[in-house]
C-alpha cells in the first residue's frame, strides 16, 4: 500500500500519528518558506505542510497541479481550522515525499465550476471524472443500484444474466447487429431489452427475476438519449397488476430511503392514461404542481368519456377558436400583472418551431375582479369570467389559451404548463412526487401503414375484459378515416408506467401467456404465421409447455439516477457516455476497421 | 397474487390453514377415487390430494404433466410422511382448482436424470431450466455474485459501468464489431474486457472499482468456451502486488463461506510460474495431489535456474531417451500391480492425438523391493531404482516416463498426471485448493512473426527490477534461433493468477502507469507510434495527467461457478448458453438480416 490512510479519514484524534497519504495535488500555496498542498483523492482533501527543511527537495522536485504525490509525516492540529472539509481540523507536517507521477497542466480545472466546455470535458473524460460534481453522480448511481439489488434480493428475486448476442427481430426501434464470423452471412443482434428472455425465465419457473443490464437501441439520438443504456429489469410470475405495483412501489421507496434518506410514506397516486392526457396533456404528468388543463374544445372520439364545454367559447365569431379542432386553457397562478412584454414573450415561446403554435390568447384575472384579455372584442367580461372559472383561475391569475389541431395543441399546452411551472419555481428539485399511470391503450394507430402498432410492446396483455374483443375481431382497418371506431382502438392494456416529477422512470405490463392470444397480437401487428415463427417461434413454443401468468417492469436506470441527482442530463450519470452522434470522443469510436476484419467477417462496405 | 404460499413453504404447523398454491404438475398418481398431484415451483414440491368430490371436475379438466395449476384447500398432516422433501409432513386437501395453462407433453422429462440429449435440451432450454439440477446451478451463480458484491462493497469498491460499444483494437483475440448506422463505414467493437476503462477510472481517482460484466471474444470455440462470458472485474490504485493478493484472497474465502459454508482458513499457497511449470508441467497446477514431475532431462535455457539429472538415464544406449529433448517421470502411487493390459491402456492413452506421445516407459516398484520395467534390458535394477527414487516412488508405486520434444512432453506428462489423479480419485470434488501462481514471463516469443507478444496483455508492468532491462534494450530479435538469449526473454511480469483445483479462476497484474514504459511496451509488440496513437492514444494521454500506481484482477465468473458447483462445463452455469459453433439453438441465432438493415448500415455481404 502506498498509503496508511485516505485523504478523507484523518481527524483531530489522530494528532501525533505517523501517516502516509497518497493522492493528487489540488492546490499549492506558498507562505514564505512554508508550502501548503491540498492533497485530493476519492475520499476527500487533506492539507499537507512542507516546512523549510524540505525546500531544497521541493526545488529539485517541483510539484504541480494534478501531480500524484505520496507524503509521509505527522498529523498535527491546525491553528487555522477549516470547517468546510471533514479533515479541516488537522494537517500533515510532511517529513518525506515522493512524486509518484507527474502531470501536464490539465486542459481544464478540476473543480465543480470547471472552465472546461462539454466537448473538451468529454474528450478528457478521465479528467472530468475527477471533478467532485461528477464523482457524486457516479456514487449516487452506485447507491441506487445497490439499494435496488438489496431490496430485490430481500424479496426473493434472483439476478439471472441473459445473453447479449441474440437474434434480430426489429419491432419498433432498430437493432444493432453483429456479423458472425463463424456463421458467414449471419448476424447477431444486441438486445433492446431482455424482454423475451425474462418471459422464458418465468416459463422456466424462476418466478422473481431481476437484472441491472445494458440495452441497445440504434435510434437517431435526440438530446439525452444514449445508444447503450441501463435498465433495472424485473419480472414476476403468478402475479396480477396490483402485486407488481405494490412490489415496485416498495423498491422505489427503499431507493429514496437508502440513497436520499427520504421517507416516502405517502401513498403513490394513480391516474389512468386517459385522465393524464385529459388533465395534463401527456402521459407522464409532473404532479408537483396543478395548473391542470381546461379542455374547452376537443374532437369527438379523442376522449370518449369526457364532456365538451365548448359552449363557453362558441358563438362569439372568434375565428381562431371556431376553426380550431382543440382549444385548451391553463390558469397560471399569480401572473395577472404580467406586462405586455411578458405576455409577448410567452407568445413568442409557443410560436417556436419546437412548440409550433400560431399564437396565444390570454385572460388576466385582475385582483380587483376585472378581466383583461387579448380577445376582449369577442368575449365580454362575463364570458371571460366563465372561461377563467372553468380553468380554475383565481383573482391574480393569468389564463393562457391555445387553439389548433388536437395533438399539437395538447402537446403545446402541456409544454407551456411545464415551462410556466418551471418559471414560477413550482417544479422543486428537492420535491419528489411519484405517480402510476395505468390503463394505456394496447394499440396505437400507424397512419403510414394504416395498421395497428403495439403501444408498449407485442407481449403486453390486454385487460382481461378486452381479450374477447381482441380475439373476436379482425384487426384490419377497412376505413382509415374512421380508425377510432375500430374495436381495437378502445382495447386497454394491462400496462403501467411509473412517473417521477414528470419523467417516466419505469414501465411494464402483465404479459400475454397464451399462445393463441400472442398469435392474435402478432397478427394484429401485421406479422404472418411464417414471420411469427421465424422471429418468435421460441416464445410461441414456450407458451405451449405450461407458461404461468406473469408480468414485469423495467426502470430506466440512467434516468432514475439523473432525477434523483437533480439533473436533466443522463450523461452526467454515465461514466463514459456517447455524444449525440453516438460517438465516444475520448476513444474516437466508432472507427474504421482493418481489411483483415472485413475479410474474416465476409462483409464489405456499401457506402451510398 | 395467484397463491398464498409457495410449494416449498408449508409445514406441519400450518395444518388446518386455508391456502392457495400455484405451480407445475410434476406427477399425477391415482389411487382409486383419490388423485395425488405433486405441484412444483422454484421453492419445492407440495402434495395435493384431490378427493372423490372433485372427480367430475377432473374428468372435465384432465391434468397433465407440466400443466400450470392453481389449487386451494386445507393443509393436512400426512399419514404417510415423506422425509425427503421439506414439505413432506403435509398435503393439501384440495377444495377447488383452476388450470392456469395447459402443456403439451414435454420433449424430455423434467427431472435430474432427464432423458433429453444435449441438443434437445438446448433447443428447449426454457424447459431444461426447470430441472432442479440446472436451477441449483443458477442459484449458486447468483449466490457467488452476491457474495462477491457484498465483499467488494464492504471493502470500499464501487460498481461502475463501462461502455459496451467501444473501439476495435485487436490485440490477440478477435473483436466482435458492430456497424454504426450513424457513422457509415465505421464500426464499434464489443469489449474483450473493460481493461483500459478500469485503468482510466484509476487515473480518475476511483481507487477501488469493480464490475460483474459481460465480455466478448470472437475466437474459434473450443469445448467450453463461450463467445460472451462474464468477469468479476476489479482494479485498485495505490497498491502493490501484495495488497491485491490479500484483498482477493479475502474475496474468494468469503465466497467459499457464503456459498459453500466452507471456512477456507488455510494460507493460500504461492508458486512461481517457473516452479509450477517445472513441478507440474503447467501454469495452473492442481495441488490437491502430489505426483510431481521428475524432470530427468530438459533442454538448456528452458528452466535456467534448474539442475539436470540426466546422468540417471544417460549412457544406457536407450535410443528413445538419448534422442529425446525432454524426459519426465511421475510416480503413480499404489499402481505397481497394474497388469499388462492396464499399462498397455495407459500407453494407448498417451498415444491419442490429443496427447501425441509415441509411447510410454514404466517402472514397477514392487512391494518386495524388486523392480520391473519395460526398459529392463537397458537399465539394471540399480539404475531403475535411482530413477524411481528421483521420481519419489515408494514400494508399490508405478513410475511412468515420457520422452520427446520439450513442450509436448511436458504437456503430456502434465495431462497424464491429471488423468492418473482422476482415475485414482485424488481429485476430490469436495476438496478445494487455492494457489497463487506468480512471476510470469512478461513476454512470449511469437515464432511466426519472430517478435514478442504480451503473455498477459500489453498493460502489464514488468517487475520493478526489470524495468531498466526493458527500457534499456532494443526489443528486436536479431537471431531467431537464440531468442531465449534476448534480454526480454527473462523479464518477469508483475502478474498473478489464482488457481483453484487446476483451473485458472482469476488473473491480473500491476499495470504500467508511465507513458514512457507503456510506449516501450507497445513498441516491443511491434506497434509504431502512429498505431499506438490511433489505438491507445486516450490511454497514453491519460498517463500524462497524473496516473497513479494501480493494478487489478479479473475472475472468470462462469468458470468459478462451475468449479464451485462441481461441474466441468461452464454451459451448465449459464442460463442461455451458445453451442460450440457460437449458435443459440433455441433462438436460432445468428440469422440472416433484412435488406433494409443492410441498406441502413451501408454494408453488404462478401461471401467467399
Amino acid at each position: 500500500m502506498y498509503r496508511t490512510h485516505t485523504n478523507g479519514e484523518l481527524r483531530l484524534n489522530n494528532a501525533g500519528q505517523q501517516v502516509t497519504l497518497a493522492g493528487w495535488v489540488q492546490t499549492i500555496r506558498k507562505f514564505g518558506a512554508i508550502t501548503f498542498v491540498d492533497l485530493r483523492d476519492r475520499y476527500g482533501i487533506t492539507q499537507l505542510l512542507f516546512g523549510e527543511e524540505l525546500n531544497k527537495q521541493l526545488e529539485e522536485n517541483p510539484l504541480g497541479r494534478e501531480f500524484v504525490l505520496q507524503a509521509s509525516g505527522t498529523v498535527n492540529e491546525r491553528t487555522n481550522k477549516n470547517a468546510n472539509i471533514a479533515t479541516g481540523d488537522i494537517e500533515i507536517i510532511v517529513s518525506s515525499f515522493t512524486i509518484l507521477n507527474k502531470s501536464a497542466v490539465p486542459p481544464f480545472t478540476i473543480q465543480d465550476d470547471t472552465d472546461g466546455g462539454d466537448d473538451l470535458r468529454m474528450k478528457y473524460r478521465y479528467l472530468d471524472l475527477r471533478r467532485n460534481a461528477v464523482k457524486k453522480n457516479l456514487e449516487l448511481r452506485y447507491a441506487v443500484g445497490r439499494a435496488a439489488r438489496n431490496y430485490l434480493h430481500n424479496n426473493g428475486f434472483m439476478d439471472i444474466e441473459t445473453p447479449f448476442l441474440i437474434k434480430s427481430t426489429p419491432e419498433g426501434a432498430r437493432d444493432f447487429v453483429v456479423p458472425s464470423r463463424m456463421n458467414p452471412g449471419q448476424f447477431y443482434a444486441l438486445p433492446q431489452s431482455p424482454q423475451t428472455f425474462k418471459q422464458l425465465l418465468m416459463v422456466s419457473g424462476y418466478d422473481r427475476y431481476y437484472q441491472i443490464v445494458k440495452c441497445f437501441r440504434d435510434e437517431d439520438l435526440r438530446a439525452d438519449r444514449q445508444p447503450e443504456f441501463t435498465q433495472i429489469d424485473c419480472e414476476m410470475a403468478f402475479v396480477e397488476q396490483e402485486d407488481i405495483l405494490a412490489m415496485f412501489e416498495g423498491m422505489v421507496k427503499q431507493i429514496f430511503k437508502d440513497v436520499k434518506d427520504i421517507d416516502y410514506t405517502a401513498t403513490i397516486e394513480r391516474m389512468t392514461w386517459e385522465e393524464a392526457m385529459w388533465t395534463y396533456g401527456n402521459d407522464k404528468p409532473d404532479i408537483r404542481f396543478g395548473m391542470q388543463l381546461c379542455n374547452l374544445k376537443f374532437p369527438a372520439h379523442t376522449f370518449p368519456t369526457k364532456e365538451s364545454i365548448a359552449s363557453l367559447i362558441n358563438g362569439a365569431d372568434f375565428q381562431v377558436f371556431d376553426s380550431a379542432e382543440t382549444v385548451i386553457a391553463i390558469a397560471v397562478p399569480g401572473c395577472a400583472e404580467y406586462t405586455r412584454k411578458q405576455t409577448d414573450e410567452i407568445t413568442e415561446w409557443v410560436k417556436r418551431p419546437q412548440i409550433g403554435m400560431k399564437g396565444l390568447v390570454f385572460i388576466k384575472v385582475n385582483a380587483d375582479g376585472t378581466y383583461k384579455s387579448s380577445v376582449d372584442k369577442f368575449y365580454d367580461e362575463s364570458r371571460l369570467k366563465a372561461i377563467a372559472d372553468a380553468a380554475g383561475a383565481k383573482a391574480g391569475d393569468l389564463v393562457l389559451v391555445l387553439a389548433g389541431a388536437e395533438e399539437r395543441t395538447r402537446k403545446a399546452t402541456s409544454e407551456l404548463r411545464l415551462e410556466m411551472g418551471k418559471r414560477l419555481g413550482l417544479r422543486k428539485e428537492d420535491e419528489f412526487r411519484l405517480l402510476w399511470v395505468l390503463d394505456f391503450p394496447l394499440f396505437e394507430y400507424d397512419e403510414e401503414g394504416n395498421r395497428w402498432v403495439a403501444r408498449h410492446h407485442p407481449f403486453t396483455s390486454p385487460k382481461p375484459s378486452d381479450i374477447s374483443t381482441m380475439i373476436g375481431n379482425n384487426p384490419v382497418i377497412e376505413n382509415a378515416a374512421e380508425y377510432l371506431k375500430h374495436p381495437y382502438a378502445n382495447i386497454k392494456a394491462n400496462a403501467y408506467d411509473m412517473v417521477l416529477n414528470g419523467n417516466e422512470i419505469g414501465g411494464g405490463s402483465i404479459r400475454i401467456y397464451q399462445r393463441e392470444l400472442q398469435e392474435k397480437m402478432f397478427a394484429a401487428l401485421g406479422m404472418d404465421a411464417e414471420e411469427q415463427q421465424h422471429k418468435f417461434g421460441f416464445l410461441l413454443g414456450a407458451f405451449e409447455y405450461g407458461a404461468p401468468p406473469h408480468g414485469g417492469i423495467a426502470f430506466g436506470f440512467d434516468r432514475l439516477c439523473s432525477i434523483l441527482g437533480g439533473s436533466e442530463s443522463i450523461r452526467d450519470f454515465i461514466a463514459f457516455p456517447k455524444n449525440n452522434a453516438g460517438r465516444d470522443v475520448m476513444l474516437d469510436a466508432p472507427a474504421a476497421i482493418d481489411d483483415k476484419q472485413f475479410t474474416e467477417l465476409q462483409i464489405k462496405l456499401d457506402l451510398q
